[in-house]
């Protein structure tokens, strides 16, 4: 029973609706392609890596807060620096949300039940609720169902959601992912229970609270997974740098321009080194390179998909 | 190319032969198990509770030190606790190495490439190498083997491993890791690319750097991933509270009683509170109950299993 009103399916249709695209700006700070003045040292320790994680982040959340609905920190790159990374996350996170942002833990965390429970608890959940106040989650499912089950009913019981892996978009995804089982490949076996998830769960807004990872990279199960998980929220990594365009990923929309959100880490966040803006742009103004790939992807976006329907903010 | 002459599965051989047993004792705190000393308040802060976990885990520590050969702390449950929690878990793992304890990192932590990287730059190495210091840590393998080198590499050049899961000892592990595809399940693909990897970095005991982790609450699964991966190290959880006795395990050993680590969490760090001692050390004798816990297991595994023909310490 949800003890909540907020709905994370619902609140995610809101936040696209109102800033008219669904862009995620992942936040993936990596030492050696920070803008120079967030980088004194080449050997920087720990703390010193991870306050400039923080001061970076703020500043890409400071540009792109007006612009985009959520923000995807990547747990890895702030867990590499120690507890001094994890606590830089943290406040990543609550400076995010001040600025009215959905936050999107990318921690592809999971464990058996009550561990699993542990990683739900403390990641879910606004307001004092959690330890990392985020509202969402990536989990892994190599587990199995009694490992999701969990954070779905902690995910609900706050207002919460999660996104499982289903289609990844690295290269070896193939390994497991696509590996044929009775009536098709593993990750559709998958998909088929996290839809069911989903329609559980789902909002006034047709969605759940359930979401799938599908990779921008693999566009022909991207549009078979749009058609078998109706009511499933779609966070889809790979856009730009690992290759995937706006065309690669219409079929994941809805034709309210609803039902996915489309991640972008380093096009974004490292814009300035691209060659298409280091030239205009380069070091020093870093900032503008982050608003000029934010409002490119959008607009790229708004003009090969769906998400073109949605109200212009 | 290795830069240092450390070797994990050397390492954790040569641990289990000097104190005589394969017993991995599972640091997996939660706030409600804890014994009353610990605990001053239902409803203490997460800081408060991190502050806990830590001494609690110390104190545990203190007590299995001279008897078994590692320690493996359940990141999740560090987690919950916010950066606090994070912070307490470095303390527990720098604590663990100082009495001489194989760390393994239960974080169960993995993604693509480049991010893979980072997780693993970040958890494994030891003298200052990452922001955590462990000798090992699990990995789940649902995103496929190009998200599995990364963490090959690093551990190897840093004397460090990983166990990647297989077969997870939870009752929904079938739903994904016994699907059927060509030549049998799943975890049987997965066994045979672990298996690859641990070839391909054994050390001079006849194990790779690469383990497995196998769940004692499928002992015939068990027997047949011994058969399958003869040079694999296999973690083995599900000991215990879960159900698996020394017997369901024993499949998982060579003749030399090397081969396979056996983990219990809860049975040994809360065993104050289990029927067989409450009764004889109730809560304030807790660190005897944990002693009298983990000298019970090592003897069922020294009676039922070839770690017997381990020399006692």
């Amino acid at each position: 029973m949800p003890e909540t009103e907020r709905h994370f399916g619902d609140d995610l249709a809101n936040a696209v609706e109102r800033t008219g695209n669904p862009v995620v700006v992942g936040l993936d700070p990596r030492w050696e392609q920070l803008p120079t003045g967030f980088t004194g040292s080449d050997r920087a320790d720990f703390s010193t890596r991870a306050d400039a994680y923080q001061k970076f982040c703020k500043e890409v959340i400071d540009v792109i807060a007006p612009l985009v609905p959520a923000v995807k920190p990547q747990a890895a790159f702030f867990e590499e620096c120690g507890p001094a990374g994890m606590a830089a996350l943290a406040q990543v996170i609550a400076y995010a949300r001040t600025k009215g942002l959905l936050v999107i833990f990318d921690g592809k965390r999971n464990d058996i039940g009550s561990t699993a429970e542990a990683y739900a608890r403390g990641i879910l959940g606004r307001d004092g609720q959690s330890g990392w106040e985020a509202d969402a989650v990536t989990v892994s499912p190599y587990l199995g169902a009694d490992s999701l089950e969990p954070f779905v009913k902690i995910a609900g019981s706050r207002g919460a959601g999660l996104f499982v892996l289903v289609k990844t978009s690295n290269p070896g995804s193939h390994m497991l992912q696509d590996q044929q089982v009775e009536k098709g490949p593993i990750y559709r076996r998958l998909a088929d229970y996290v839809e069911s998830l989903s329609a559980e769960t789902r909002g006034k807004r047709g969605y759940g609270i359930v979401g799938a990872v599908v990779g921008a990279t693999y566009p022909k199960q991207l549009a078979e997974l749009r058609t078998v998980m109706p009511q499933t929220w779609f966070l889809v990594p790979g856009f730009g740098s690992q290759g995937g365009t706006a065309k690669d990923v219409a079929a994941a929309f809805d034709q309210r321009g609803l039902g996915a959100v489309v991640n972008n880490s380093r096009g974004i966040i490292f814009a300035h080194s691209k060659p298409a803006y280091c030239e205009r742009f380069g070091d020093s103004l870093w900032q503008e390179a982050v608003e000029a790939a934010t409002r490119e992807m959008i607009a790229q976006l708004r003009a090969e998909t769906s998400a073109g329907n949605l109200a212009a903010p």
